[in-house]
């Protein structure tokens, strides 16, 4: 065996061993008794610890010296940049670091769901406070001097300091609140209003995964408190939630996670296991969610279908047709939650978080001071006060689980999302009329072809860029945003 | 740390892990997506791989070596000698082999649910053949000149060798084989009839677990193929199964893995991720399991209450009376699954299992022969042919589990409880009068502080001859059988 097999039998070792580690997460969200949290923790601190060792493992710097990368192929040459970033970044961060924040977040998942659903932000800022502690540690000892929060980033998107995506946010900021002064102060188009059974909700959704190309076989939906997508390969797990009232959640919830599960499945098979064998960032996985969600399944076409398909299952809805419903879909509503913002204000949702966790990382927020300070920018931003925790700073999961640089690749994925959308309807001229007949075929099948299948294989502008034929940036998804909600508002 | 913390250190982290891989073991029988089969395969052997690793660390000799066992506490000197016996088993199978055969396993799995669904026997003699020859590989490994069946029986059942198993099953075979006899002249009580909703069976079954103590905070059941029990601490998992005609099916394999289930919840919790954290043997397990579904579930008083419980779910039942259904319950059946199997003939379902894999892993029966060699032996034992691959040798899940000489154990578990129950007799004097109300807690604790908080304390024969006051032998269990099955059928 050459050094390059021997690196990659180690590699696909230790991506098999990850992937069972991601699955405890599954099994944590939406199966495991309540009464494991504190077993289930020691269980991921000890795949953590292994893990880390086998990142780390001296033999792939020796692997590494010995390979000349010139007698490499693409896909070669592409693991190999992989593996040297993961090995040094891994090598940056002590065992006994790694294994306390996979102990802590572990535990914390169980809190925060708990302090959630009692309302309780004290009950969950102990824990917090320990996790924002170690990810300080954990920033600074990647960023070897650099920043901690860029070094925080790089975990979710490679190659994108927070000043680039301070500069992004500051293009967008302008036109979004812009946008939604203009929208607001028209009358809002009806909401929809009833009493959607929870078992309805369910058979539809998992219409809607297989109308979009989710293989069941190769996959499951179930129901969690955040909805989520877990796995690779052959095994890629959605999940969703529902509400009585808001059948919307339940169904675009899922539409987002099948574009994150699409992804996943439909990546060379042959890539398995190896660095380039899921999604290459967040951002670009946000992407392929967004504009299934989206630039797809918000479309005027593709909720025109939407709209039958719901008054077959529920009966009348109340809208008077399909442009109503259209309307119901896509109006701009004042609201607390971030995974139910409309379109034009989800990303001041992004730019509140991304500013906060900046701050606790970089040592100018103290936890005890976050929720006063979430009150305050969401009151300056969204012009009306927190009315409960889990309405605030108690409604997401990402920073009990330690994910603080991931929120900002949710804009990030929107510019893409806006840039991949505008290429797509110039190679699929009659988008439209397809998605008008729930078919989403061509336009998965573009984005599996340019991006999906492709993996980890190029870099995440590179490959935003090859599909478009432009280097990213937030122009197209503005243009759009302005272009749909002009009409509908009639600005 | 002296080299006895530093051991036990190593052992905890192993023994997350292994709960781990445990729980994938669940995932795969209960939520894994079908298409995910090769991939799980994968990531079971490198679990498997891992596992084997820690398990032949030679720091373990190393820490071995350097302990004074003299200066241990009964605890120390337990975990010590567990410790010991696996160390040197472990090192005697290679990890090649460890991997191949967690490899085959998990891929046999699903090959087994799909041969026995199609009724195919030669699907699944390919992969059975593979497992064979690694079992006897792996037998032979761990001998080390001894026995290999004995060898591989040492897994679930350690100072047992089978031809202790032969004279126990000599014992118990003639005078089974005349009350089956006996009884089967009689006419037999009058069987359930119905169709009963899988909704209400599985409320019913959750009903019984709580009955019986089973702590749903710290676990939950769920269907699959072949009921089990999975984990340990505060994660323990069980299933049952449902058919609509068949409600007992369902109730007696739930109180059948909730017996397993409270064993595993209620050891003592500072024995967690060490060598005393879980069932001291399988033969001590199915006491567990057995005597909750037979001596306390099917007696005559437990049943008077479940009768009560059913009339209320499912409305009258036909039958008549509390008399009729204990009848029903208890009624010997020509049958073919030894799951399904009265207590008078299930032995016999185990005897010729044992039988077959003696002689398989001894290599004295060819796997391409093993079909009828089974439904030969089955003709001889039962007096009739078994009709298709799932009413035979397909219907168990081991062998595809690799499981050899696990099947012995489950005799062996019915002999402990027949001593059990003859103890448990003598110290709960109205143990009758608190079933008919369904009230198990005071045989349930009993068996608790008797048997079930020690772990792996003590040896298995040990912690039966402590909780019995007499070494176990199979008396007690046939006298319990003549005795309750004459007066049902009035011989």
């Amino acid at each position: 065996m050459t050094a390059y097999e021997d690196l990659m039998a180690h590699e696909r070792r230790t991506g098999a061993l990850a992937s069972v580690a991601g699955r405890l997460g599954w099994d944590q969200e939406t199966v495991m008794p309540r009464g494991a949290a504190e077993q289930r923790a020691e269980e991921m601190a000890a795949m953590e610890a292994m893990l880390h060792a086998r990142r780390t493992d001296p033999r792939i710097g020796g692997w590494l010296d010995k390979i000349d990368e010139s007698a490499l192929d693409v896909v070669g040459q592409a693991n190999l940049r992989h593996i040297k970033h993961h090995y040094e970044r891994a090598c940056r961060v002590p065992e006994e670091l790694a294994t306390a924040l996979a102990r802590v977040t572990s535990r914390a998942q169980g809190q925060w769901a708990e302090a959630r659903e009692a309302e309780d932000v004290a009950a969950f800022l102990p824990v917090l406070e320990e996790i924002v502690a170690l990810k300080r540690e954990q920033g600074a000892a990647l960023a070897d001097g650099g920043d901690a929060y860029d070094a925080l980033i790089d975990d979710y998107e490679p190659d994108m300091p927070a000043a680039d995506l301070q500069a992004m946010f500051d293009a967008m900021r302008p036109r979004l609140v812009a946008l939604r002064a203009a929208a607001l102060e028209k009358p809002a188009p009806a909401a929809l209003k009833g009493d959607f059974d929870e078992q309805g909700q369910m058979r539809l959704a998992r219409q809607l995964a297989k109308t979009f190309g989710y293989d069941m076989a190769r996959g499951r939906l179930d129901k969690s408190v955040h909805p989520f997508t877990s796995g690779g390969g052959t095994d890629v797990r959605i999940t969703t939630r529902t509400s009585p009232s808001d059948p919307f959640n339940c169904f675009y919830s899922t539409i987002h996670e099948v574009g994150h599960g699409c992804y996943e499945q439909n990546i060379d098979a042959d890539y398995a296991f190896t660095p380039l064998g899921s999604g290459v960032s967040m951002g670009v996985h946000e992407s392929q969610s967004r504009i299934y969600e989206n630039q797809l399944g918000r479309s005027r076409a593709f909720t025109g279908w939407l709209y039958g398909e719901m008054t077959e299952s529920f009966g009348d809805l109340g809208l008077g047709g399909a442009d109503a419903f259209y309307g119901a879909v896509n109006r701009l509503h004042n609201g607390y939650i971030r995974t139910e913002a409309d379109e034009v204000q989800y990303n001041l949702h992004i730019m509140l978080r991304f500013d906060l966790e900046r701050q606790l990382i970089g040592g100018d927020l103290a936890v005890r001071d976050l929720e006063e300070a979430w009150n305050a920018r969401f009151a300056a931003d969204f012009g009306f006060a927190v009315d409960k925790p889990s309405n605030g700073l108690l409604q997401d999961v990402h920073w009990s689980a330690g994910l603080f640089g991931y929120f900002p690749t949710y804009s990030l994925g929107n510019v893409y999302a806006g840039c991949l959308h505008a290429a797509l309807r110039r190679d699929v001229t009659d988008l439209d009329e397809l998605l008008a007949k729930g078919e989403t075929e061509p336009a998965t099948t573009w984005l599996m072809e340019k991006v999906q299948r492709h993996g980890g294989l190029y870099r995440p502008r590179e490959v935003i860029t090859m599909a478009c034929g432009m280097e990213p940036e937030a122009g197209p998804l503005l243009d759009y945003l302005e272009e749909k909600f002009g009409a509908l508002y009639g600005l």
